[in-house]
């Protein structure tokens, strides 16, 4: 059958679980779901049975750290000059694939720091995925929701096109409680930004929606290899900074042209996105003893060798966080606003602990 | 006129304010409320210009680091065996002075571990109690209150004898809140544990409320100098332990045998009870920048020289306490409840933390 050429852009800071996740070792970097393993590193573990090339696209300051920890001969870390979001990301990738294995490879594209804890299903569904993308379908995995979140995007199906997969009608942006409930209700999935598709059809759809991109990509990647730093600088800071979403899959939906695979309510995806889905992972490299607490329910501490004691007294689902230079404290209700921490952090100038 | 021979009973351990306050080096020799000063140097000095000599009562395990922070030639540090509570301790030092000073020496008891901003008007109310003991009663200082607390015991104040001078109908223990605004606007004060008195007025109370401690002290007091340590481990441990307040000033007080002076309403007195309290002194030795706080108000944190940035997301007044080897995360409105924690550490055998 059809063979994946996974795309793994690692670009996202994490800024919602500072301090652990820090400009200069972000998130897909950090042993959080596995004492020994990144995040990266599990995702690369977790697509090579299914991918026959893996690319992950990273950032100058990361791509050694990124180089060091993947020793997978299958996986080539493409170095963006700077961050231009996901669309030039993913695109300059698949067309690199393009060139290599034709028109009809199939690309997908993963979020460097997800998990997920059932592999076996989740490959299940990317082979799944393959064959539709083979039919010219741009592809996404669409999360079967076991909550109304409302911190995710969600994916509306459509019409049918076999078991578990349809069309997709549209994609709808992080709704509010009442209608994240509405849309669990309707049966709509959760968008986890993983899609699989034929570098054909990617580059089609960038032809139609994004003809700057479709003309620029194709021949970025054909001259890469001969081009000076300052050169792929220059023309990388040409793209347009769009994301994914944005760019192909929104459009691309209004016009028939995706489809879902829903994958099985079991599977164990989460996006780590802020400390609250970080308390309901049970190993990861940050365990200390847990906190002593009076009055005070379900606190959480995540530190290292040198965090002291900590006691909890009167705050109900109190996250502590403790690194060498700096102390968050906050409540699950609360994890989401954590990102201003690190923005406030670089107003004051205090970059190197942001 | 009548000088004062104050005592100190330096014994509580604090516990409200772990972990700045341990066992080991417990409230009243910690820098609280100047970075320079402990509250027991501060209040040796607060005391030293009303008073001839000042008797530090303590256990065996601070004598040293007492006796190292008090330079003054006016005081003594007396070492108790072990803690037999208050009244064994003020009622012992108060017979070393009636065998030096005679019968009518006034002597008077402070806490070690609270503060006054307004020494000088604290001063002028000792003055005015030393007058009243003079006359034979158990005189307390009465502070005017600030606030409906419920943190502290009350004085019903009775029949006046003078000008903000009157004799005590009645203490009060810590009341409810609805109680305890009835009692400020009854005109009730805050039982700060001040007495003054002639020590042949305390002898006497002691002969009719507890004749044992009666019989014991001033023989204990006439030997001590000749006993060997076990002796007087062995002779200090049958002394009756309890608390002034029940020994002597409340049924002293149903006998119309105690004054009150009220003081100022600005003098400033706190006990630094909590933390809560502690958020209002401006100075001490705990200082460290500021938390960040993103959707919270009001954050104080102690820390010191290691303390790392603090960020609080979430929670209003909350209080963050760090040191080398625990963290206590708390608010203001459950500061009373941090005692707790260190209860908890000794029940784990967490001994070196409590």
């Amino acid at each position: 059958m059809t063979q994946l050429h996974a795309i793994i852009p690692a670009g996202g800071a994490g800024t919602r679980l500072w301090p652990l996740s820090r400009a200069d070792h972000p998130k897909f970097l950090l042993p959080l779901a596995d004492p020994t393993k990144s995040l990266l590193q599990q995702t690369v573990e977790r697509l090579a049975p299914v991918a026959e090339t893996i690319t992950v696209v990273t950032g100058t300051a990361h791509a050694e750290a990124v180089r060091s920890q993947l020793a997978d001969p299958k996986v080539r870390v493409v170095c963006e000059p700077a961050g231009r979001d996901s669309m030039a990301a993913i695109g300059f990738a698949s067309e690199l694939i393009r060139a290599e294995f034709g028109d009809d490879a199939v690309v997908g594209s993963f979020a460097a720091d997800h998990i997920v804890r059932n592999s076996d299903g989740l490959r299940d569904h990317i082979r799944t995925a393959i064959r539709v993308a083979d039919k010219g379908f741009i592809t996404t995995l669409g999360i079967t929701p076991t909550a109304p979140s409302t911190a995710f995007g969600y994916i509306r199906p459509g019409k049918s096109l076999g078991t578990a997969v349809a069309q997709v009608d549209e994609f709808v942006e992080k709704p509010d409680v009442q209608r994240a409930e509405e849309f669990v209700g309707s049966g709509y999935l959760w968008n986890a930004g993983m899609f699989i598709m034929r570098a054909k059809s990617l580059a089609d759809a960038l032809g139609r929606y994004q003809p700057d991109l479709a003309c620029r990509l194709p021949a970025l990647a054909a001259d890469w290899n001969d081009l000076s730093e300052v050169d792929r600088a220059q023309r990388w800071g040409e793209l347009t900074a769009i994301a994914f979403d944005y760019a192909v899959a929104e459009p691309a939906a209004r016009d028939g042209l995706v489809a879902v695979v829903a994958t099985a309510r079991d599977i164990g995806w989460s996006d780590l996105g802020d400390f609250d889905s970080l308390c309901q992972v049970p190993t990861h490299a940050y365990q200390v003893p847990p906190a002593l607490t009076v009055h005070a329910t379900g606190a959480t501490v995540f530190g290292g060798d040198t965090t002291p004691i900590v006691a909890v007294v009167g705050i109900d689902d109190c996250v502590v966080v403790h690194t060498d230079d700096a102390i968050l404290i906050t409540t699950r209700e609360n994890a989401q606003q954590v990102k201003k921490v690190p923005e406030l952090l670089g107003k004051m100038g205090l970059d190197e602990l942001s």
